[in-house]
C-alpha cells in the first residue's frame, strides 16, 4: 500500500432527472481526479432528490440493480479518470426488496463490493424504514488500488459500533455518504447544535479508532412536489484526521473537497494514543443487547 | 426519580499530604453542595499527586482499602452535606493487588458500590499498568437518591464501548474522574489538539447515548521529586448535555462546577434522535475481538 493517498468528496445538489444527476456526478468525479483525488465518494442516494421525505410506493421506481445504470456509468468514469469511486445507490435487490447501498468501484473499473446501510432511520421527512431493508452484509472494508477503505452510510454515523467494526477490518478511512439537513422550522433554534453534534460524533470515530473519516453530504433546499417546507441539506462535507482534526471542509454550496490520507500520520497517532491496545474485549458482551435492564 | 438533579465537579490541585487532600476535597464537596449540587465527583486519584509518573514499588503505600480513610471521610461528608459523592481511590484489594477505582457514596452516607477502572493506560509518565490491575466488575450504574449515575475513569473516556454499556445500564449521567495533562514539551505543538480530542470524544459519548457526561480533571503542574518536566494537568472539567452541548465548564484553576441533569431534556433528545431504537445488535459481535484480520 502507498504511504498515503488522496480522497475526494463530491458535494452536490440533485435535480429530479436521474440521468442529469449521473452526468453531473461523473463530472464531479472527473474534477476530483484532476484535483489529485484517488478515491472519490458521492453523497447518499446521489441519483435523485431525497425521496424519503414522503412514503410513496411509486418511488420504488427510482431504484436500480447492481450492476445497473450507476455501476455502468461509474465503472467507465472510474477507469477513465483512474480513480476508485464510492457510489451510493438505491438498490433493487429483488421484487419488493430494496436497500440503501454503496458500491465500491476500483480505478480499473472493477466492482470491488457492496455495502448495505445497516442502521435505518425513520423520522419526520426521513421515512427510510418504508423504503430500505436493513443491510445484511455487515460492516466492511475494501482494498482499492490506492488503499483500504470502509464505507458506511448516513444514519450509521451516529453509531460508534459501525465505525469500530469497520476500522477493525483495517480501513484507513471511513466514508460516510450522507443526506442530512435542517427542517426549516428547526433551523434557527436547533440548527447550529444539530450540525455540531453531527460533526462531533464523526470526528469522535476518527479519534476512537485512529482513522480518517470522510463525510460527503448533499446541498440544496429540496421541497417535495406536493409542497411543504422540505429539507435544507447543510453540506459541510469534511475530512477528519486520526486525531479528529478537520483537515478539509466544504461550505453549503456545490464543491469538491480533496484531502490526504497519510498512513504515517495514522501510525504516529496510534503509537502515541494506543487505544486499540487496551480494549477490554472480555467485557463488551452487553453491546449485543438492546438495553441492560 | 426526580425530573432533574444537579451534579457538582470539584476541580482541584493535589499536595503531597494525603490528609490535606482529603480535607480540601471535603471542603470542595461542601462548596458544591452549597452551590446546589446533589451528586459530587472528585478527580481521579484525588488523595495524592499523580504518582504514576514513575514506577516505584514504594508508592503502593499510597493505596487504601474499601472501607478505609476515603470512604470514612466521605461517608461523613456526604451525610453532613446531604449529597452523593463519587470518590476515586487507589484501591488496595489484597496484598499485591491494586486497582484504580471509584466508590459511590449516597447522600445518606451509604456505600452504594465500587467501579474499578477497566481500561488501563501505559504511556511515558502515565505508567498505570505497573500499578493497577484492570477492573473485573464490568461497567456499572448506581442508584443514588438523586438519580441513576454511572462512573468510568480517565482512559475509559476514549472507549465508546464503556460509555455505551454504562448508558445501557440506565445511567442518566456518566462521570469521568480524570488526571490528564500535557507533557510540557508537547504543549505548544500538540496541546490544543490533545485537549480538543479529549473534549470531542467525551461529548460524542453524550451524543451517541443521549446522556449527560460530567468530566472532572485535576489542575496544577506536578513534577516528580527526582526532577523532570512533569505534567501540566489541564483542568477544563465540563458537563455536556445529551446532545453534546457543553453546559458548564471550568478553566485551568481550582474550581467547583455545578450543572443540571434534566431528565426531560434526555427524553426529548432521545425521542427526536432515537439512536437507541436502531442499534444493530445482531451485527456487533466483532466488537468482542481484538482486530478483524
Amino acid at each position: 500500500m502507498a504511504p498515503s493517498f488522496r480522497v475526494g468528496l463530491v458535494q452536490m445538489a440533485m435535480s429530479t432527472d436521474p440521468a442529469a444527476n449521473v452526468e453531473r456526478a461523473v463530472a464531479g468525479v472527473r474534477d476530483a481526479a484532476k484535483a489529485g483525488a484517488q478515491v472519490v465518494c458521492l453523497p447518499e442516494l446521489y441519483r435523485s432528490p431525497y425521496f424519503c421525505q414522503r412514503e410513496d410506493a411509486a418511488l420504488f421506481d427510482l431504484a436500480e440493480t447492481v450492476p445497473g445504470p450507476s455501476t455502468e456509468a461509474f465503472a467507465r468514469a472510474a477507469k477513465d479518470s483512474g480513480v476508485a469511486v464510492v457510489v451510493p445507490i438505491f438498490e433493487k435487490r429483488a421484487t419488493g426488496l430494496y436497500h440503501n447501498s454503496a458500491v465500491v468501484i476500483d480505478s480499473t473499473g472493477e466492482l470491488l463490493g457492496l455495502y448495505r446501510k445497516m442502521h435505518i432511520p425513520d423520522d419526520p421527512a426521513f421515512y427510510e424504514k418504508f423504503y430500505f431493508t436493513p443491510g445484511d452484509l455487515g460492516f466492511r472494508a475494501f482494498d482499492t488500488k490506492a488503499g483500504r477503505i470502509g464505507t458506511l452510510i448516513c444514519w450509521d454515523q451516529w453509531y460508534p459500533e459501525g465505525a469500530r467494526l469497520t476500522a477493525l477490518k483495517g480501513a484507513a478511512v471511513l466514508f460516510y455518504p450522507t443526506a442530512i439537513g435542517w427542517h426549516p422550522h428547526e433551523k434557527e433554534q436547533h440548527g447550529t447544535n444539530q450540525r455540531e453534534a453531527w460533526r462531533t460524533i464523526q470526528r469522535s470515530h476518527a479519534i476512537a479508532n485512529g482513522v480518517y473519516v470522510a463525510v460527503v453530504n448533499r446541498v440544496g433546499h429540496e421541497t417535495p412536489p406536493e409542497g411543504g417546507p422540505g429539507l435544507e441539506f447543510w453540506g459541510s462535507s469534511f475530512v477528519a484526521d486520526p486525531f479528529g482534526v478537520v483537515i478539509a471542509e466544504a461550505g453549503q454550496g456545490e464543491q469538491v473537497v480533496v484531502a490526504e490520507v497519510d498512513l504515517a500520520r495514522m501510525e504516529d497517532v496510534r503509537r502515541n494514543w494506543p487505544f486499540l491496545r487496551d480494549r477490554r474485549i472480555d467485557a463488551y458482551s452487553g453491546i449485543e443487547r438492546r438495553f441492560l435492564d
